[in-house]
């Protein structure tokens, strides 16, 4: 069974200690947990690992001198990166097709290390030898060049999203009424014959209209699609004008 | 041709600087630049517009006062948080499953808000009332919360790389509705206050359970979701309605 503990981050010299703390917390928003920080600045390191809410992830990064270590067992090695600088000498796998691979890659027991580079000029050509793939989050051209923080927490949840399948089926989403199935056509007639009444009682069109006022208030109530709960609700709202309306007439 | 103007961020009194300026960058990166600002903490929006970095993007931010008048001109209005504390009243997207829906509204000419809480409690349940459809990033239940820069560019991520899909591959518009479009936000704002109106006039429901009823109808017509055209001719219905309420009130 796939798990997501086969995946790594890997942050090679990172300078801000927010940068961290922002990866960290990504990551445990996603459900990964391991984390190596290669050669980090020391203090900043430090103050990273101290930081209010610092949590157990933290706490329990690897730490390595090179990169080189900190992939050693993995058997896929993703570096990150803008591309703008450089001609790639590995495939380049755009981010919305990252997670079939990865995905694979777990199915045969693979460990998987996602490695982004320093803030500032990203990883080295060297850092990149040990990569098999470069993957490019599309960004904007104008302005492609993503937070750290922000590039981890992308990354990650396009994995955590789909390249762990959930057992069982994705819920169907459902995009329209959350009101308890929709209305029967019958109640949806019922509702448009007390509108027309109200209608009628409003003054609200000659009477050589009706028929054609009767097709469109048919036709509306079919494009609301209100669900049964709602149907009752409006039908009440109608019903209570109605009386109102009748009521005054009489002189009430 | 759908477009990414068609779609902008809303961010409801954000607290921290430094989130609001993240959330400025993610959408540059993602090339997105329509961001809307609501009731933000005075200094801290005056500090975040003049930081070192701060773009064209954030100098071109709107600021509202209200989360109203931030999505009037919007046809789909998108609340985001996370839902572990309250059972939510409109249907719940996970991000995943989004961008289908979002690059059908952008197909047929509407215009979509994605709209972020506060950092600490998130959007409230009235803020939501303005929202036809929850959004869901799915995290970890141990820590579900995510750092608001990062929330934002998870979001924007998904959409720049699943709405907008090649030339060629967008689907025909709509062969439902033959209606011309989804109403604003605004004009079913309009709608509501009428019918409330007219609920007052017919009696419909005591004084006391008002803002319990206004918070229920403006849920209502986002479920129902009329398009512009039908929006204009239930007004002009409820209008009438009132119009003859009114009249025979006063012993015409």
């Amino acid at each position: 069974m796939p798990s997501q503990a086969q995946i790594g981050v890997v942050l090679v010299s990172p300078r801000n200690p927010l940068n961290i703390g922002a990866a960290a917390r990504a990551m445990a928003n996603f459900g990964f947990d391991r984390l190596t920080v290669v050669a980090p600045y020391e203090p900043h390191w430090r103050e990273a690992r101290s930081a209010v809410g610092a949590d157990e992830l933290l706490q329990n990064a690897h730490r390595t001198e090179s990169l080189a270590e900190a992939v050693a067992a993995c058997t896929l090695v993703i570096g990150t990166g803008s591309l703008t600088h450089r001609k790639p000498e590995q495939p380049v796998v755009p981010l919305p097709a990252l997670a079939p691979l990865v995905a694979a890659e777990l199915a045969r027991g693979g460990r998987v290390a996602l490695v982004f580079g320093p803030e500032k000029h990203g990883l080295t050509r060297d850092d990149l030898s040990w990569c098999q793939l470069l993957l490019e989050i599309p960004t904007d051209p104008r302005q492609p060049s993503m937070n750290l923080g922000q590039a981890v927490a992308v990354c990650l949840y396009e994995l955590a999203a789909r390249a762990f399948p959930p057992p069982a089926a994705v819920p169907a989403a459902t995009p329209s009424a959350p009101a308890k199935g929709p209305a029967a056509s019958a109640s949806l007639d019922r509702l448009a014959g007390v509108i027309e009444e109200t209608m009628a009682a409003a003054g609200y069109s000659p009477r050589s209209m009706q028929q054609a006022n009767r097709h469109d208030l048919r036709l509306l109530l079919r494009r609301l699609a209100p669900a049964a709960q709602d149907t009752r609700r409006i039908l009440g709202l109608f019903r209570r004008i109605l009386w109102r309306l009748n009521q005054i007439q009489k002189g009430k």
